[in-house]
């Protein structure tokens, strides 16, 4: 099945404009210019405009945070991702700090992780492996309300909000992670499995072994 | 054990000035007020100055608003407290978000909940009653660590806050609620039992059956 997603703002937003997606990417990984690639791909087909903004590895902080300025300034831009992981020598957070949070579409500002989190509230975005884990069991038919939900792995980019999302979606939910002790137990009870971790919790099999027979949806790296 | 927590920004912030407090309360809920008489006790015994606002049960949302505009205006006023809930008339996420984010002590604020959930991030404030949950835990020698948590309740107050700081302090965390089967087939398997909802789902009794043996918080209502 084919799930292709495209998180708009409200359309009264844009007026009848075109939409505009910036994409800051530093250095040369391979999987990231995979990644900016599938988005370009994506705007062109949703008919989004899109910017690349390449910056070679070495680029200072002070300069990769003036960028991102230019681009929350440029009204052509309603959204900037700034693809991670970023190299060593800059601070994440003070980058993603600096993004407006109206252009914030990777939902990653903790203004919009904590209105994701709190009853009542609704963030402007939502983060997108989140919201396409959800939209996956949705349209597989699978509802969410009241079932057994273990999430294996507590990330800001996946395994945190997608627990937030199944908790607002009124899933009883259960967090697994490093530190977990026999987490093949946890993930033997639950309805819904979300494997969100790194190489080194899945790698060994158990836990997916202890998924057999659950729905379950697995954050793949490409 | 008597636990007091009087949670302070760092000292060098009030440069040896006196540290003020500001409590709003609308209207002459008992609860309320008692909570409010409490405060004000611990202000006093901790050289606190506090700033009781009292406003009747009619107040308009703009006057309530431009009250805690003054508030975050006042240099003496380090921390506002408005004192939930409020009347129906009111929206209490448009007064809350009011709340200058230095001056926001109940941590409530999004920007703050963000902060508490994510990996790497620190809010300015952490909510009282969860942080006084993971005191308690802590001072009576019961590590947090790789325990299996269940937080009962997912209220932005206390069940939802107490989650996430459950999940930094590397807990395995379950959260039930009101739309749980068998909520307690889950607290019998835990370790740790943090009991943070209504009336409703505690009074018949069978979830604080479950959690006997266990390390057991709960979080009570005068």
């Amino acid at each position: 099945m084919k799930v292709s997603l495209i998180i708009l703002g409200p359309r009264e937003y844009f007026n009848k404009k075109v939409p505009g997606l910036a994409v800051v990417i530093v250095g040369s990984r391979k999987d990231s210019q995979s990644y900016v690639n599938m988005k370009r791909k994506a705007c062109a087909e949703a008919g989004i405009k899109s910017f690349d903004i390449n910056l070679p590895e070495q680029v200072s902080e002070t300069e990769l945070i003036s960028q991102v300025h230019e681009l929350n300034a440029n009204p052509e831009v309603h959204g900037i991702l700034v693809q991670l992981p970023l190299p060593k020598h800059i601070n994440e957070e003070s980058v993603l700090n600096e993004i407006r949070i109206e252009k914030d579409v990777d939902g990653f500002h903790p203004l919009n992780i904590g209105k994701l989190a709190m009853k009542g509230r609704e963030p402007l975005f939502q983060p997108c492996t989140p919201k396409g884990c959800l939209e996956l069991l949705s349209r597989s038919g699978i509802s969410v309300k009241g079932k057994r939900a273990v999430v294996v792995g507590r990330s800001n980019i996946v395994g945190l909000p997608v627990s937030l999302l199944l908790l607002k979606a009124d899933a009883t939910v259960s967090i697994v992670h490093s530190h977990t002790i026999d987490p093949e137990s946890i993930v033997r009870e639950a309805d819904i499995v979300i494997a969100a971790a790194g190489q080194a919790m899945m790698e060994n099999g158990p836990i997916l072994l202890a998924s057999f027979g659950k729905d379950l949806v697995i954050e793949t790296k490409i």
